[in-house]
């Protein structure tokens, strides 16, 4: 429990000083002007008073219980002071000092100093190296922080790893007049995680939407669990700073070229329920949306405006944002003709043109709220200069305040007339200035909702012999290279992979009952730890039609690959299908990933492929094909007959479990996969482990 | 000229009245409010005064010169009106009111009369059901407008189809403090059109940018012409409202089904040198650094901040927007080094760190802006309450005011410190409140930078048989439907396009002599305007190796079509190459657009094409080669050997210039062209001619 950190009974600030410049002061003064509810304890080695607060010399001489200390004395005092934080009781330590493992060894060493020291006195270390934290609850009011956005209550609570991120997001809830719930920046994670904290966000009753701002993962597999417990309850909007990031994982194979750290966190966020933004402004918008209104039952919006252009860059967006246009019954018409003006338009948009008033928006917004096929309501307003400003905020509050259905509305208008925005606003429809703004916020709420209604279930039980492959992979244990083509095959085969009768071939004496097994036509390929880029090095010689030509084929790559260490390999040859590719690889700190998408030109051309962490369910297995633009020729939607769905989602399911079961598998890669209308087998395939 | 209209000697207000709610009224206000710097005549046929002015009865009375009159009388009195205003001498008439075209054949009718009568008397009309124009200009300072949105002087120059989608995008820079120039939201153009005012504001000195909102092109290929005038010396930023919308052009080709307006309008923008835009934010963004900021000469950005995070989110925004990370010289490397603080970053981004005064800030911009290879700087700064903002805000302007690379700043702050937002904007360095808003603003700069730089040239002369393919197409005249399949190739023939060998056969007896001039391989096809999809309804028959073959196939085929009135054609079958779908359609007042993609699934599941208006030229047949994602299939940058570029820009070019050249083509699919390493031939055609 963080109710130390979040709810603390008493906050001491050590590095309280009068410098109105230290962060010491200004940690204090937040304390002070944003009222917090508990005693503050200002801590300095000269005692006297700081701001009205007696000083003490040490924590050790407060009279009282100390849950929280912010301090920002220099890095080489510091573990002395938690060494007698710890002695007092305290509970948490936001530690706002550099100088720990940022600066090099001596820092690492202090800091697991620091750490070591809190721990034995049950004591957690938040930092160090960040900003600190806030709670708006109005029982607790604690600015624990030395920034200077304003804190008012609020819904929305922020989780940032940046302090300058974090703040420009809180800075603009504050700029349309919202406030926010518990505010954090947690700098190097040295001890108290960002996933502790997250959970902590997701047990709290004030906090209705959470906004995070990443830029790495220390621990992502535990965030991933934390996060997916938050979203069927609280949306979770994210971003990951460093999308594009030279630091992408440096692989040999086809899926290594592909995948990165964004690949990454978009599989996991996927898995986990979050919406993911790449815009922040976008983002705070969303919140907004979040933070008073319902996710909506469906896609369909209907938007009114009281000018055209607007209403249909709002329809642009919305298509664009994956909505859908509403279409209204009989009667809903009908009630629109007859409530609006003859010059209304009442298809979608509801133009209630320029001159309607009050009772026009109401009916055009109860119309709609009303209509079962609407989900959600846009209401576009450019301020006119004959219509009562206030009368119309009133029904619009009142029409939104009936329906459960989200609303949001965008108004067009100047200063002089603000006092509209503000009124709507503090009535809990969300206000925006653009028409794109209300539409994507409305559009990612209903991303919410579906991401909420997606089908969850745990990775389902596969038959597959996992003690025989385990004993498979020790015979490769302690090396960093890849699994002969034989062993690689087998593996598969261990967990039910459909693959090509194949037989080993070490030398001429071998192919005929190499041949008689496999049957023509077939292949032969060289089969060595030496080989990795067979084809491109001519060791693969595909349509052998008998036994004649296999021996020709067999002495050209013995003569080829006389200089390296080098078995062969007698595979079936299949009839040309639907070529795909299937990856796997690490996603370091949270295990493997798993890549799927059409073969040749569509991966390395079109990037036409989906992520998704190891091991599947089977509705995310599903997911996976779906989600690529190329899954219509897989699905027989064009005409052509479908290859077996359920084969590949077996694949899938399998091939994600083989990787999970065995954290040595460093890469793999199945390339081409051959899919049927009654089957998908592996026609190669290529496995690292390490 | 428009002068009349931008810069009128006097105005009057016919329907200026007392009642505040009124049109009149308000215009007359606005007029007043906003200093018009010429007499304003109210008229009203009461006489008396409005406001403190002399009402005149009629425009007849009035004693001094008139230009421009705003009427927003009910319509029927209209024409009258303007025959009052012809007689005067009034150069142009603003017509806000509504009740004419819109409203059905009285009201059309009502319109051409008044056209008509104002065109007699050398007037010209603006609307009608329109707002109206500003012009800040201090000489002028006329506000002839109903609106509400402040006008102060600026430089960016706004043109809107819609008033609500015009007022917002002046709203916008009115309320980060800038003004704008001229200002026309421009209703039904039933006279005066859009690219004239369009051509006034391209002349106009004042204006620097020109901002525009369209939802539909009334003369596509006149707006083109002017626009593609402008561009080289002022950038025009645009938006297309209704990019979404379902009156695509239908038409039942390929490229009809993927044609819509908005290719239509990206391909003519494209052509212009206009900057697209999709979000209204953005757009006003852009215009905002292109007022007071030169294009940069390439796309490396520098980044300077004092906070980690909005860094790396401009760091991934750039990448996504087409720009690339600078890097600086030994020289410039030293001088970060010694002029910012030690644990300053300085890679790009340069993080002067938070404690970072106005002299780091200065030394960070002014080495980057120095660097040879740094095209343009973003500065984001999260004001810390330990520096001096003033003399950060001093020296920043200074600083970007040493260079002609643009520059942007992104300030993260509350309203106790806005004036240095407000400072740092007044000595014109644009300044914005998100890190993506100013690297998106720099990115559309250099966006048109590289659209000014382009090369643009006149479609090449050809040699192309045009009358013979007149002649050819005459014998359709009148008639709405396909060629036939002799017919068609034909035609491409008389233009130079490479076709295979074919003959035309009618009977049994044509078999040998067809043979004889095409050769083996053989495909026959029926050659009927019953059967448009020949493959689909078993009229193709491929593959054909000798006569004893091509007999059985001619037999099939007569017996399949036995009921239509049909031919038969044979063509010599190439061999396998990459397939290619170039087509064309009619893209209504602009002429014909030109498709160009790979063939099947790239086209109809990638919808990997691009467009460009006919006729080419050969830069512009080239950027539509290169514009598909696919293009490295055609290019052998994958180590394959290239296909015939020269020949693919050739068949485009041909392509583009016959159906320029005859516009009874209404739409022309060739598909598939193959591509191979000396050539490219089209080996279907398929053209409807209106």
């Amino acid at each position: 429990m963080l109710d130390g950190l979040f709810r603390p009974r008493g906050v001491g600030v050590i590095g309280a000083s009068s410098n109105p410049y230290s962060i010491g002061h200004i940690v204090l003064k937040n304390l002070v002007d944003y009222g917090y509810k508990g005693p503050i304890f200002p801590i300095n080695p000269k005692g006297g008073h700081v701001r009205s607060f007696k000083a003490y010399k040490s924590i050790l001489e407060v009279p009282d219980v100390v849950d929280l200390v912010n301090i920002s004395v220099a890095a080489k005092f510091i573990p002395d002071i938690i060494e007698e934080c710890g002695q007092k009781g305290v509970k948490f330590a936001i530690v706002h000092s550099a100088g720990f493992k940022e600066v090099g060894e001596e820092g690492l060493a202090r800091e697991r100093k620091m750490v070591e020291i809190a721990h034995r006195h049950g004591m957690r270390i938040y930092g160090p190296n960040c900003q600190g934290i806030q709670n708006s609850d109005p029982e607790v009011s604690v600015y624990a922080n030395f920034t200077f956005v304003p804190m008012k209550p609020g819904n929305i609570s922020i989780i940032a790893q940046g302090g300058g991120m974090g703040e420009l997001l809180k800075l603009h809830l504050h700029k349309v007049g919202l406030g926010h719930r518990l505010y954090c920046s947690y700098g190097n994670e040295c001890d108290l995680t960002m996933p502790e904290i997250l959970e902590y966000y997701g047990q709290d009753e004030g906090t209705r939407v959470i906004m995070m701002q990443t830029e790495s993962f220390k621990n992502p597999a535990v965030f991933l669990e934390v996060a997916s417990k938050i979203t069927p309850h609280k949306p979770i909007l994210a971003m990951k700073c460093g999308r594009s990031a030279e630091g992408s994982v440096a692989v040999s194979s086809h899926t290594g070229s592909l995948i990165d750290q964004n690949a990454m966190t978009q599989a996991m966020y996927k898995q986990a329920g979050i919406l993911e933004f790449t815009d922040s402004d976008e983002m705070v918008k969303a919140a907004i949306a979040f933070s008073t209104q319902s996710p909506p039952p469906g896609n369909r919006i209907g938007l009114v405006t009281n000018t055209g252009g607007p209403g249909i860059q709002a329809v642009d967006t919305a298509i664009a944002s994956g909505l859908e246009l509403a279409t209204w019954s009989d009667q809903g018409r009908e009630r629109l003709k007859s409530e609006l003006y003859a010059e209304a338009s009442t298809g979608n948009p509801v133009d209630v043109v320029a001159t309607a008033g009050a009772d026009h928006y109401f009916a055009a917004m109860d119309t709609l709220l009303h209509e079962e096929e609407t989900d959600m309501v846009m209401v576009f307003f450019v301020t006119a200069p004959f219509v009562d400003l206030d009368a119309i905020a009133e029904r619009i509050e009142e029409a939104a305040a009936s329906s459960a259905k989200p609303v949001v509305v965008v108004i067009e208008t100047i200063a002089k007339w603000g006092g509209l925005l503000d009124r709507i606003r503090a009535a809990g429809v969300p206000v925006y200035e653009f028409p794109e703004d209300g539409v994507r916020a409305l559009a990612a709420m209903h991303r919410y909702a579906t991401l909420r209604a997606r089908k969850t279930e745990a990775p389902p039980e596969l038959e597959v012999n996992r003690a025989e492959a385990a004993k498979l992979l020790a015979g490769y244990s302690g090396r960093d290279g890849y699994l002969s083509q034989i062993d690689a095959f087998a593996l598969l085969e261990l967990y039910g992979i459909s693959v090509p009768k194949r037989a080993r071939i070490r030398e001429m004496e071998d192919l005929v009952a190499g041949a008689a097994e496999v049957g023509f036509p077939c292949v032969l390929k060289v089969d060595s730890a030496d080989v990795v880029h067979k084809s491109d090095e001519g060791g693969v010689i595909l349509g052998i039609a008998d036994e004649h030509e296999l021996a020709a084929a067999f002495g050209d790559l013995q003569k080829k690959f006389a200089r390296v260490d080098a078995e062969y390999f007698l595979q079936r040859q299949l009839p040309a299908a639907k070529e795909l590719i299937l990856g796997a690889l690490d996603a370091p700190g949270l295990g493997k990933l798993v890549m799927f998408g059409l073969g040749g030109i569509f991966v390395e051309i079109m990037k036409d492929v989906s992520f998704a962490v190891a091991p599947l369910s089977k509705p995310e297995a599903q997911e996976m094909m779906r989600e690529i633009q190329g899954f219509s020729l897989l699905s027989g939607s064009r005409g052509e007959a479908s290859v077996d769905l359920d084969a590949l989602e077996s694949l899938l399911l399998r091939v994600s479990r083989l990787v999970a079961d065995h954290p040595s598998i460093a890469e793999m890669d199945l390339n081409p996969v051959f899919a049927t209308a009654d089957g998908a087998t592996a026609v190669d395939v290529r496995i690292r482990v390490r």
